[in-house]
């Protein structure tokens, strides 16, 4: 069995040694240096603009400002395109914009002949702009009277949806208010909020591009290649296949290279220089800026729950901050929304509404575990919320109201093909003791005190149906018997080349060291697949291989069987073939030299084949920590803390255990210190870089533990379902759980920051 | 149509505008710099190095001598791998040899951080020799008492082989020798000899290696990246698939770059310096030295022709001087051999002889052609003495003998499925106005003199049936409708992707404009194919090509069929799909959304398909050539010439000429001026640069006049068959020819430079 080993990752050696090279690294030719100028107002009109001084500076080959980009609005996110109009992605940047819509907004470009020149004869720009008042909350944003940031969204309102789930016929209730409202049950009513925050990946986006053969190569960090080269050809109006994209390892992305921000910008840039090579790389201050982040959400909820403590209806009503420009639009409100409903079961009812609002922010997008971070933590504050006012066990009501196998979601069809859920609680109250804890930090007084708390989530696998799943796979014979492996799915850092190999191997019957993955995609010859994102890539790109690697089989075999006319029975074990009887007939070696060079029948093996995936499926898990709070100071220390996760079977378990510890880490960020600031006047962010911005360190946190319960997934390749996004979700609300615990005060707006922490202790009586 | 449209080559724009980028101009990491030490004795033995001055050198990273190197003999040659021990290459050399065959040889190597260092570290290291005389000719080599240059073969014959066709039954001869020496028929003989030349392509040989993923990649300037693969894992003694090989594009081969020279010690330097990328850039000189060369043969030739001037019998004799290593081994001999058989018919009986001999000069191996210019010279020197020896017209006796069609080579089974052979003759002469002129120049006196001459050749079409012929294309569809076309053939300058274009185009039913064709071939993902030699691509690759997009064709087809059920006869046309009626049904770019992104079928459209081609055919052709001879000063001057080429059906005709220019241009060079010279004394080459050898510049040319006969060939993938080759051909002796016209003198050793015109003019009487 390949799948299920903890085989050390293939990327490994090269990525310690330094081997491994990032596309920052890998210039090939000369190159000029691009750089971008930023806008200084957060929302209005860039009215002139004087490049002659910039122009003038020696080394500048061009500068390059908003009044000659094309006049062309396109998408950025990367989701597979739709044929259907109403099903595309918003499009409403341009390459370089006049109407300016957040602080720093991209306005201008120079390209030089290095990138000191450049940033040189960005300062000589002069800019005269025409200012519109900056508003930073959707609240102001949708207020009556408040200026359009798109005139196409009078509003600022770039979606607003409801839905309810149909009731059931003999409820006796017509709709989820009357449910929500019916006396009978216990009515709760809470109001959440979640931060902006950002990915943080280690390697800034960076590409480089050049023409050849009369079309554009952009080689990118992204996790999207084959969705860089549509939107850059949208971007630019061109056929979408004038483009040609290379992917080399990427340092991170978490979501925020599942969007086509500059590769259009550079690709562009370089067809007016006369194709020569130029690359476009971020500061970590554009980054913070000028990418993606994680959407701000305010959570309006309601519960009605039994006697017995069993979910009648909830409600969910969220405002997700869109910032300057759509990005992803509404689908990160729409899944906030839905992963709100989907861990538990409603007996009756279920409706949600979501806003997704325009404001000048900096615009938030795909990240890790898309909405479902924000909706998790109102989701698992209210679960405890409910359970303290109706004096009901946490972990029991919890238990009870999770969604049941063989669940069917009466919205979108997803359905429950396997669930550890239960068992994953169960193993996580096991390893942190959380009776006795729960027991011993009862009635603490002081000014350190601690508490256990606790929160389950669940996360769909893939994007179907909202959107398109297909990927595709080739496997390529090699003169010794191993086999090449190529994808369109890309490694950015989580492990894919590894558990793809490892796939591979199974579904061939070779050993994995035999399987040499190409990780570069180049979308002129990859397979086609639309990238990592969605934890999607094991279970759809895993189709993919499956389906590769059993034709491949065949086609080895078949060709083995040409060579022993009446053996029987064929099989690959050991990098042998071998008869039903057991007897080997001939070594992969031998038989790919025949394969290759034989006179008679030269067929170098191949296969090829996509998996349309039509399918989903739900992962599962939990997170317990055990928390000290120091309350005059406002200060949480996480002392233990586990996440268990169900994903199916785990291809890789040693990397799965890593992919939870990094996760975790992302979660601990985002409950305890990472946030955002923008100057309300002006919108410019504040805190732009890694000084300022409060990304956790080694130094704080604990040993993080990482728990699996494996269950067998019906419709994944391999008995497997997401891992990629979970572990970041529910650590939050555990931290937070946690919090009220040891204190009794619940804090229901994230970061969980001393200063937030001082003033919430101070209005519940602790100080 | 596509093919036969002379449609500009795909890789013009970027190759004239420097676009296209080279491997030396691609190094995308650090990279060390490697330089080889090379022996100043030409036969003898390293009996002691001294590298610690070297060593000690600031910047040298590692010296690696002779002894250090893997003790593993490995073949050089770009032949396909042989599973059968007998068919295999002589495996005759090391990475670095103790024991020196040439001056020049291998014996040491320097990395260090730049190639100045390098160099001088090279000069700082002291070797002890032990010598041998030294041997540059054959006979001098086979005679008794002369040492072993390879200790396997103790007379110096690589290998000697005799073969004669099967006589007709009722001939009434038992042998060859009884025919060719039958009173009742005009015996002839002759003696001819052709002289050691270089191809020098414009780019010496490069590339650089870097290790990643355990493996070894190696970026290299060759025409058979699949082999160089093969072959540096066995100089390297790891499995073939350890290796990793691109080839971008390439400033010329001609040959010589279809053998695996210094690639493997690449390989091997970058794996001792901990995987860091190394490159290893010839020199000219060393290009000269350290690389192949076209084989000077001496030829002895005999012929009985009967009274009507019909061929009865012919026998050729032949040695060539391998050099220090067997490169090709006996291949180019024996074709040779079989090149003077194929062209015409013997009536009786055909006898052939072929000794392949060590000696100490630079070794020869693959350059355009491969024997036949060689056997060319001999053939088309006696078919022109045998004509005026008897009086008889020399084109009525050629056309008279040549093979006709449907004729089967008795020995290999090659069969003449079209000629154009008689058709080119006659255009030819009327071209240059052959009966006015042979007329006009009869009788001169005086020391300017005028002739015309003329040549025939045949050459066949790819290895088949000495060797594997077989080829691999993958077709990929583009989100724009357009396609990618991937090939393990290689464009090595003579338009190859262009043809290659315009044959995926045919057979798909698109413009050539929508084939974009990936130049660059890796082994890891490239489709399997020997390369570029032999004249085999556009007739093997071609019908690669041409299965592949057949299925392609199909396979959307069937795509389209999904969308517009009932409807029949679908057709692609003008980038559309259409039904049998002529009605549009949906244009490509449309068909491509759906097979992308269709919610129901997702199918991103790929198709890969091998041949492996059992047949073979020959290409026919003749050169004309109009002289004017200085008799005291030994010049000739070429006044016009054409060549006219039946190389089946051409794909583009202005590429076929550009491809004849250059094979003219290539004989020109052979006949009139370059070789190889040697000191007798110390085996040293004493015109290894491009200033002492003399190869022709544009000042040289005349204007030159390509002309074809179109046949289509029924073995062809589109009824073409060879021309990368053929234009060089039958050059040298259609001046030959031309000069004895002029004047009497029969000259029989290449080149005809004024030095050995002098000399012959002298021993004729002229002066």
């Amino acid at each position: 069995m390949e799948v299920g080993r903890s085989i050390v990752r293939v990327d490994a050696f090269d990525k310690v040694t330094g081997r491994a090279k990032y596309t920052g690294d890998l210039i090939d030719r000369p190159v000029l240096e691009a750089a971008i100028l930023h806008s200084t107002i957060a929302n209005g009109w860039v009215k002139a603009m004087d490049i002659s001084a910039a122009q003038a500076l020696p080394g500048v080959v061009r500068v390059l400002t908003c009044f000659d980009a094309p006049d062309i609005q396109y998408p950025t996110p990367g989701h597979p395109w739709s044929v259907e109009k109403a099903h595309q992605d918003v499009a409403d940047r341009k390459l370089l914009n006049r109407r300016v819509r957040i602080y720093g907004d991209d306005i201008a470009a120079v390209v030089a002949r290095d990138a000191l020149t450049a940033k040189k004869a960005l300062a000589l720009i002069r800019v005269e702009y025409e200012t519109c008042p900056v508003v930073l909350e959707p609240r102001e944003a949708m207020a009556t009277g408040t200026p359009p940031i798109h005139e196409e969204y009078p509003d600022n309102v770039l979606r607003h949806t409801v839905s309810e789930i149909p009731l059931p016929p003999d409820s006796g209730f017509q709709c989820a208010q009357e449910v929500l409202d019916c006396p009978g049950y216990h009515a709760f009513s809470g109001h959440y909020e979640t931060q902006q925050v950002q990915h943080c990946h280690i390697e800034n986006p960076v590409s480089w591009a050049y023409m050849e053969g009369g079309r554009i190569t952009v080689v990118t960090s992204t996790q999207i290649p084959h969705i860089v080269r549509r939107v850059t050809g949208q971007a630019l109006g061109i056929p979408w296949g004038q483009i040609r994209v290379i992917k080399p390892y990427i340092g991170g992305g978490f979501g925020n290279k599942q969007e086509v921000l500059y590769e259009p910008l550079n690709a562009w840039l370089c067809t007016q220089v006369g194709g020569r090579a130029v690359r476009l790389e971020l500061s970590r201050e554009e980054t913070f800026q000028n990418t993606r982040s994680r959407h701000p959400i305010s959570f309006d909820v309601r519960a009605a729950v039994d006697q017995d403590g069993r979910l009648m209806a909830r409600e969910c009503v969220l405002v997700s901050n869109q910032g300057g420009y759509a990005s992803h639009g509404h689908a990160i409100a729409a899944n906030a929304v839905t992963g709100f409903r989907q861990t538990y079961l409603d007996q009756i009812a279920h409706r949600s509404e979501a806003y997704t609002v325009y404001t000048n922010r900096s615009s938030p997008g795909a990240m890790r575990g898309y909405g479902i971070p924000q909706a998790n933590f109102a989701l698992e504050c209210m679960m405890e919320d409910i359970a303290l006012e109706m004096g009901l066990d946490p972990i029991a009501f919890r238990v009870k109201n999770l969604m049941p196998l063989g669940y069917v979601d009466p919205l979108n069809g997803i359905t429950c093909h396997s669930t550890g859920a239960a068992a994953c609680v169960e193993k996580g109250r096991q390893w942190i003791g959380w009776d006795a804890l729960r027991e011993k930090y009862q009635n603490q007084t002081g000014p350190l005190r601690r508490g256990v708390g606790m929160a389950v989530f669940s996360y769909k696998t893939g994007v179907h149906p909202i959107s398109l799943e297909t990927a595709s796979a080739r496997i390529v014979l090699s003169q010794d018997g191993a086999v090449q492996l190529q994808l369109g799915a890309t490694e950015i850092g989580q492990g894919g080349d590894t558990v793809f190999s490892q796939m591979a191997a199974q579904a061939i019957g070779i050993p994995t060291e035999d399987v040499r993955i190409v990780s570069t995609q180049d979308t002129d010859t990859a397979p086609f697949d639309t990238g990592a994102y969605a934890s999607r890539q094991t279970y759809v790109t895993g189709h993919a291989i499956k389906k590769a690697g059993t034709l491949f089989r065949r086609k080895l075999l078949d060709y083995a069987g040409e060579l022993f006319p009446g053996a029987e029975g064929l099989d690959i074990r050991d990098r042998t073939v071998m008869d039903g009887a057991g007897n080997t007939l001939i070594t992969l070696a031998d038989l790919a030299m025949e394969a290759f060079y034989s006179l008679s029948h030269s067929e170098p093996v191949t296969a090829e084949a996509t998996a349309h995936v039509k399918d989903n499926t739900f992962s599962f898990g939990c997170c317990f920590a055990e928390i000290e709070v120091d309350i005059p100071v406002g200060k949480i220390r996480v002392l233990r803390m586990v996440n268990v996760h169900d994903s199916g079977t785990l291809i890789n378990p040693a990397l799965a255990e890593a992919q939870v510890h990094g996760g975790m880490s992302m979660g601990l960020g985002y409950a305890l210190s990472e946030e955002m600031k923008f100057d309300p006047k002006t919108g410019r962010l504040l805190n732009g870089n890694l000084l300022d911005y409060k990304l956790p360190t080694a130094m704080d946190h604990p040993e993080l533990a990482a728990l699996f319960v494996e269950t067998c997934d019906s419709s994944g390749p391999f008995g497997n379902k997401a891992l990629g996004e979970p572990p970041s979700i529910p650590v939050a609300a555990a931290v937070r759980n946690a919090l009220r615990h040891a204190t009794g005060v619940a804090v229901n707006t994230l970061p969980l920051s001393p200063q937030r922490l001082v003033e919430e202790f101070w209005k519940g009586g602790l100080l």
